[in-house]
């Protein structure tokens, strides 16, 4: 039997292989799953990252390529048909914006609500908020039902891979970020999304997901309070 | 006469603009810079940018494109000739990811450097030292004159125009980042690329760029100081 073309290291629980794993699908690419210890870095996690040593990697044909926006990237170059970015200069810069700024202002931000408690996790809360408000504005603006538009896209990966974890994050650091009243567009889009046939989550998944979360919670509080 | 198609909004201190700059100069791009004040946010950098407010703003036919790695890019695809980019995907995306590592680990922590004292300033010139010396290992695995191979291209633009700042900085900040001997690799690539006509300081310029930087690190070493 020949060898898979496409391995993609990773772990079970983390929304930058998430992101991937739904290109892939999407475009129809056939891969590998290799599930990584993130925690006893594997030998070959070391081997074809060894500058960051993190999952997601993505090894084609044995060239390892890392970083879940560059992977994106790369896979919308490599297989073109099913596009996820947009062909236009200007088009593409824009959603290369919103990726920034989805990682910058709300994948950093939730992670960090998740992680703290008191007046920090309320900081946290608030900026989250501001950013789910910008990006409700830029869904109004455009008048799309994605951010891709008619159809899913680079930028609907990005931030969706973050948001089908927010009831979770919400449930077990007891905060409220998303709120359907006040932004009716992402509650829209959110639940579009979720509806997908390669983003859904079972019951049993989602429970193990709270507490796969609810476990980094406590230890990084424990962490913080022994310092 | 006809309104000038490229537009550059920046400031006259900021490697984040000076790649810009360079990326126009190479590809023989004809742009009109419009100087901005940052502190007192002028009205077009708000219509332009009204998320993060900042410079560089590339517009272009009357529209914006922010974030300098992102307009680099925008510039490739745009004037394709004189490419910064490889072609094929697999290079592009190890371009991608060394411009991401010079930004998170070299960037910013020089920018750190500049700002702080002390034992957080002896952890950041370390770190800085570190980051070089992992540039050092790809100059030498490539064996290449240029991250860009034999001509200079966008991991140059990004790296080059924080290095070109790194005298200037350690001459405020007291402290040594750069030593010859450990990194004789990117001590050349730091004399070739400061050779190149479009990257040239002359040495009243260099004098404005010092008192420039050490301004900014009196203020912040003031602010730290007040807290």
């Amino acid at each position: 039997m020949a060898e898979p073309q496409v391995k993609l290291l990773g772990t079970m629980y983390s929304p930058f292989v998430d992101r991937v794993k739904m290109a892939l699908k999407l475009k129809g690419i056939e891969y590998e799953f290799l599930e990584f210890d993130i925690v006893n870095k594997s030998p070959l996690l070391l081997q074809h990252n060894p500058i960051y040593k993190k999952v997601p990697v993505l090894v084609h044909s044995g060239k390892p390529i890392v970083e879940s926006l560059i992977i994106l990237e790369y896979i919308e170059e490599t297989w073109e048909d099913i596009p996820i970015l947009p062909h236009d200069p200007y088009e593409k810069a824009r959603a290369h914006f919103w990726a920034k700024f989805i990682e910058e202002k709300f994948t950093q931000i939730v992670r960090n609500a998740l992680l703290t408690e008191g007046e920090l996790q309320e900081k946290m809360v608030f900026q989250a908020k501001e950013a789910l408000q910008v990006l409700e504005g830029e869904l109004k603006a455009e008048g799309k039902q994605f951010f891709g538009g008619e159809s899913v896209g680079y930028v609907d990966m990005v931030l969706g891979s973050i948001t089908l974890w927010l009831g979770p994050v919400e449930e077990v650091s007891g905060v409220k970020i998303h709120d359907p009243e006040s932004y009716p567009l992402i509650d829209k889009w959110m639940k579009d999304f979720t509806e997908l046939p390669y983003t859904k989550h079972n019951s049993r998944e989602r429970e193990m997901l709270v507490h796969y979360l609810d476990n980094i919670r406590q230890v990084a509080l424990a962490a913080a309070a022994g310092k």
